[in-house]
């Protein structure tokens, strides 16, 4: 066994994932059986040889009136095993990714599974109500939204930190342009800064094109000790750091919200953790569940000094001359950052999103990410996924090796 | 360190709790905090020294419109520490306690807190529709309700085995009188079998003091590396088997019903963990629901044998001289179930029971019951929490052992 290996919580052996849409044909038990049956195929084992699921859903209980999504889910699969549901918001896969790995790292389990699923599309009526449950109860109770609360925290970076509202835009042009070979994609086509600038005003400055999509979706990975990881593949990706934190629900407890202490503390634990610098990271999905998020996200891991996250992307988007992926030139090395059009593209089925990253960078660091693969002069040898939950409320950072 | 710490996955070093009560004047959050700080102050430590937290909560989402729990909980405490939110019905706190066991035995953490939470009575209105989202979807199509779904298994419990409805109100009887010494409990008070037997039929055969009550509540748990444990008590309790399993959501998908399978295997594997046998099991916190559930809980882990629950617990209870708890003449041994009340007399705030039953059997263990303290031939050394999720969908068993 490697020293990586030797260090790691877990190895990836596996992953899968449905289609990011409105997928009014599938119950949540399909669409989280879709996505597990997947994972298993690239793994190559059969689900008996899965000891535990740790599930990642938000809210179930209030959008489909489906509380007990466990026991839902074993009666879909005829098991008996136990099955853990972690609820975080947006990041509820990152946290059951991350109690996975300790699942795995305690002994106890040697193959689990990490499923996470929201089912959101068949209720549009209610699911901007069922949502804003996970922002406070103060913010809410004073008309603030989801929406209005990112809004907040972009009117006041902009303010700060002269951040334009085309630099912005270039987050969402960037991320449908890397979602444009991805087949599972909610939105696989490009959009112009203009279209951005120009779409419907949600909760000023933020605009339609701003926003990630409401969706439908499951996605899962299969997880093993790794010190038996190359029984199952050549190419195990190990999960070597892990971090979690959280912060005060609401803004106004925050002493500032021009970024996100959760973010911040997570990513310092992971990297401390797997002994990485953010020169060492290649690729790199951030939750971007409003353009502002990826901008606060890069600023917040430290790829780029406080402020400069705006002319960062700007810069790197200007530059982008039609090749596949738009390249970050961070520090001394190139990063891409949401590979397969992250959450505003690929979409972002809320409990679904922390898992589907992880999906998404096992496929490139093992290679087999087809007409997305990321294509950079280095070798592709570590990636980080950033999953947040609410306004930064919880957050998880994850850091994958191969 | 004994081999039984060595083996153990965590030691219990400090619990508390509230009263479990209609408490309108105090917030969800203010639950959370209470329990927290008085079990800190048995554990002797500060705040500052839990590194994560693994929180039980069911529905604050639908109840109180509160999702996002950890996030609240952080604000409340100022902290930025992990938080992480279980969910699994009634059984959330039970499966907070096992990944909180993993987050331990993992390396992971040295000290970390269990808090399960629910506040119900607020909201009375909506807080059965809002619990029902833990049945399956086809029962309640058809109009099925929880009181419905246990009393289709004890009417046929009954039809099987010949349990009858005094035997039943035993069950309660019995858990009335283990709370009468517990201050924190909501019905802290003698009932007699009439009063069960003419009680108003909530769902035949099924009848209102046969079922536990909707409560508001929290309770806490402090664990720690066992390893350390010595450094903060004299005397730890050590968890030294975690089992946990899943079933079919909808009863009409299993091929019994008259005893729940998560229990079984639930227990199996806590017990074979913890090298234990039935006869070794001094005090016993059962999922008593409803009155059947403490039954099929006895059969299902073959504290009896089957279908002899009832004849069982009648016997018990009718043989009762008067002295503070009704001692189960169990196998070789003897045993004390619900030394509390259970679910039916102490409360049942339904994602804080799991944690509440490790707070009384550590209690009970330490021999710092006060005037509930269990009070056996032999020494008590080892204690067993079931904790159930809906109607068996998901179940939990752990082992406590001084």
């Amino acid at each position: 066994m490697t020293v990586r290996a030797s260090r790691a919580y877990a190895a990836i052996i596996g992953c899968g994932r449905t289609k990011f849409s409105e997928l009014w044909d599938d119950s949540m038990s399909d669409l989280m059986l879709d996505s597990l049956i997947s994972a298993l195929k690239t793994a190559d084992i059969e689900f008996k040889d899965i000891e535990a699921m740790f599930v990642g859903n938000f809210i179930a209980a209030k959008i489909i009136d489906q509380g007990l999504v466990a026991g839902e889910l074993a009666q879909s699969l005829g098991t008996h095993i136990p099955i853990f549901r972690l609820e975080g918001a947006c990041a509820s896969a990152g946290l059951a990714f991350y109690n996975a790995c300790l699942g795995i790292k305690s002994g106890k389990f040697d193959i689990v599974a990490v499923t996470g699923v929201e089912k959101m599309t068949d209720r549009g009526e209610i699911v901007t109500d069922a949502l804003a449950a996970a922002a406070s109860n103060w913010e809410r109770f004073y008309g603030n939204t989801f929406p209005g609360l990112y809004a907040n925290i972009m009117a006041r970076h902009m303010y700060e930190y002269g951040t334009t509202r085309e630099q912005l835009a270039m987050v969402s042009v960037k991320n449908h342009q890397h979602a444009i070979n991805n087949k599972f994609a909610q939105y696989p086509f490009p959009i112009k800064i203009d279209s951005v600038l120009k779409s419907p005003l949600v909760a000023d400055p933020i605009r339609l094109l701003d926003c990630s999509p409401v969706s439908d979706g499951a996605s899962s990975v299969i997880l093993c000790n790794p010190e038996i990881a190359k029984r199952y593949t050549e190419t195990p990706v190990y999960v070597t750091g892990a971090g979690a934190a959280t912060d005060a629900l609401a803004l106004f407890a925050r002493e500032d919200f021009t970024g996100l202490t959760a973010t911040k503390l997570a990513a310092q634990q992971a990297f401390t953790e797997a002994k990485i610098e953010q020169k060492d990271v290649n690729i790199l999905e951030l939750h971007d569940c409003f353009t502002i998020e990826e901008v606060t996200a890069l600023e917040d891991m430290k790829f780029v000094e406080k402020g400069e996250g705006g002319p960062f992307i700007g810069e790197a988007v200007d530059s982008f001359k039609g090749s596949k992926h738009i390249v970050y030139p961070c520090l001394s090395g190139e990063i891409v950052v949401n590979c397969g059009g992250g959450l505003k593209a690929d979409g972002h089925p809320v409990g679904a999103t922390g898992s589907r990253q992880i999906c998404e960078l096992w496929e490139q660091l093992v290679g087999i990410a087809g007409k997305k693969q990321v294509d950079l002069d280095t070798d592709l040898t570590t990636g980080v996924a950033h999953n947040i939950g609410g306004t930064g409320g919880v957050g998880s950072v994850h850091v994958l090796q191969i």
